[in-house]
């Protein structure tokens, strides 16, 4: 694997997650595999899950973990090709990542939308180009519309706890005091939408997520409907797509309960965190036996390792390759 | 040990003692101990000495570490509990700390005293949360009240020093243009209460501390009595307890001086860092031969080792049990 | 190797670019020398080429590396000697270089120019204080008037690539809207001046480098003129040094372009990054195919590297003696 940005840079993903599953039961069998090898981490903003469950599966694997958090302790970046760079941005991303390229094995980037022009966040602009200057294998740590470590986790998540093969799972939105991103949301669908589950969408109307993420799922406006006989409720707010980056609603009446639960068929409830309590999520179901939200923060290793590993193995299997052409 | 938060955590001081000392002479004697073991040092305010020398420590036991400034890396996480989260805190303790224990085999936390409400720092809530929720065993990297590592490192630095089995120790108050927490007075009375030194405690009236850190401590106003035959003199500067965070007096008269030195056996001065020159310390003390204050932080290294191991030591037999119930 | 602040540091310079170009070929060769070793890397401004390939370095020696951005993460120092510290600097250089020097075996440092009092930048003040009271080898990260290590991943990049015994080599000033140090440019021409190249200087008037750095270098203010039959082009802009600080002109036609290129000798391309597009370089050439910087960026690893392994080296043998005498 040289990409990880999507569902779709994956070729198996049953694979992908019987290995992350894998790594979790013996986290340090590959150990051996990342020796000498530098995994760099790159913030564009801040991170706490998805920085220290990939810094701790790197280290598992064996590998040397760099971490830039490029907002804080570095300098901002320009973008635009073209540009004259007499303003407040120090360095081009061309240069920015030809150089960690130079001193990394492998790369986890993390970009963010800016929630104003839709055009130019969902043309993954930054990231591309990332990926593009970079020169070497590079693993999503979020972009602008996509989190695809997070919803391995979740996938891996609901894998080892469903009770039936083909379970009902019902993405809902949850009220949120600032526009958020449609990352999460986005992804969840994009990874459901690839498995066979019977997968549900509920939002208010205005919240619709692009085509491309909704895909084949189920979408339904009036929650408790989409809730009925649920066996996982995943929980996120996100902002509208259509009316770009803007709240429509306060959403009361959104916020996930107990009362909603028992309209689930006694649903485990997801959640990517951070959540915030009493908005999103009542604290009766974070404290209560059916939340799932360490669960889901617990496998965050397990995914990224096992993406790491693959990639890795490439990087191994190519480097055997050139020993054998220089023989 | 599960935690490490006060002396009152340590079964045996002269055992930790010893074992730190012990580390000293051998620092890399255990570092099979640590092997694929996790260290997260969580920083709610900055650090130097405290996250180097843990680092360190970690490091020379064979430990990974993770370290996460909260309050730069991260974002603000809200501590009480019941509330509708719909503010400027983003992340609930509950979850923070949950997480964290997730991806760590022990943390290091540090919280810090708000100095605004002394029922509030002195409940230690904070810091109580953050363990009850980790679930992993914690060592205190300095809480509202204490820092339990600079006083076990200052005791490391008597015991290793002291030409008398039971020398006079005399913890002074000393100027500074800023309230200061009360931790480190505090925590160094507790820790002086527990060993059998003659322990005095000098200030200005209105700064006594709270009476169950004075203990069984003399207390004296007059700094100049209270410093005769003194074999080692303790600086620091602490806001006001009982007019809870405020500064009462600039101190003149309050430095200390090599004049003040002669009125003492000669005593080491130390001070925990950092220290202001020419307000709390004159320049003459800390370059003169007198000061103890590097030899106090290179014992910050064996201090923590000390306590690691014993946490690592406890790991590893609870490791050992759950795998001999599962024969 | 103890310091490493100047070229003047440096015993054999030909031995030192042929230790770094060895460490290249073989980047894991001398991992054992570092076993045990902690390098800590203290900046006061960001970095991130510096970091991230001194990080590398010292991983791939076997060390372990502590990273403190005392800017971000730490307070401010003070630095002059006998002060009253009863204003905004926390600890004075004196005791945080000590307390870094006790959990360190080396320790790289940055300090940066004030651009505005020459005296105290090209004293070198605050780097030598470091030097002195930390009492472990340091290695410059940069300094206010030297980036050593920047010129010597210069130097091997030109040594890889020249065709020539003594090439022509020409550092020209380029545009830039915010005032710069003369670090890069200084070193670069020290470093120059010890090697038997035709070294040529080309900037605006106004803009002459302190004489000590100048050195035996030819200065030629027509860019165009110098840069004929140049095999080398080092692009960089700085602030004047005779009127300190100061940005004397826009420096309109000082880019470089490929139009000034057909004035070379089909000239290597070289900056230090981070570079500003379209102001100090064209788009066309950092894009084509006479750039070197990454070359250089990707050689800034076995700089240091080498430079790392000589402190280490030093370090070892006195270890050894101190041994042989103990026995």
């Amino acid at each position: 694997m040289k990409l990880f940005s999507s569902v779709n840079d994956v070729s198996n993903i049953y694979q992908l997650v019987a290995e992350a599953r894998a790594q979790k039961q013996t986290p340090f069998a590959d150990e051996v595999l990342g020796k000498h090898k530098t995994l760099g981490l790159i913030f564009l903003n801040p991170s706490l899950r998805t920085r220290l469950s990939t810094q701790k599966a790197a280290l598992n694997l064996g590998m040397q973990v760099m971490v830039m958090n490029l907002d804080k302790e570095g300098w901002a970046l320009e973008t635009q090709d073209g540009v004259i760079m007499n303003g407040t941005t120090v360095e081009h991303i061309r240069e920015a990542a030809g150089v960690m390229g130079e001193y990394c094995d492998i790369i986890g980037f993390r970009s963010f939308s800016g929630l104003v022009n839709r055009d130019e966040d969902y043309s993954e602009d930054i990231f591309k180009k990332f990926v593009k200057y970079c020169g070497v294998p590079v693993i999503s740590l979020e972009s602008a519309t996509r989190h695809p470590l997070q919803s391995l986790a979740d996938l891996i998540t609901i894998e080892e706890l469903k009770k039936t093969a083909r379970p009902k799972v019902v993405l809902t939105w949850a009220p949120h005091v600032k526009p958020l991103p449609q990352a999460v949301a986005n992804s969840f669908a994009e990874w459901m939408n690839k498995i066979d589950y019977d997968f549900v969408i509920t939002h208010p109307e205005g919240y619709d997520l692009a085509p491309e993420f909704v895909g084949k799922a189920t979408v339904i406006y009036n929650q408790n409907k989409a809730l009925a006989g649920a066996d996982f409720v995943y929980v996120k707010n996100w902002s509208s797509y259509q009316n770009y980056g803007k709240i429509l609603t306060a959403g009361e009446g959104w916020m996930m309960t107990n009362k909603k639960l028992n309209l689930t068929n006694n649903a485990g409830v997801m959640h990517c965190l951070p959540v915030r309590r009493g908005l999103e999520l009542s604290d009766e179901i974070l404290d209560g036996p059916n939340s799932l939200v360490l669960n889901q923060a617990n496998n965050r290793v397990w995914a990224v390792q096992a993406v790491l590993k693959m990639c890795l193995t490439q990087i191994l299997s190519e480097g055997e390759g050139l020993s054998e052409m220089s023989i």
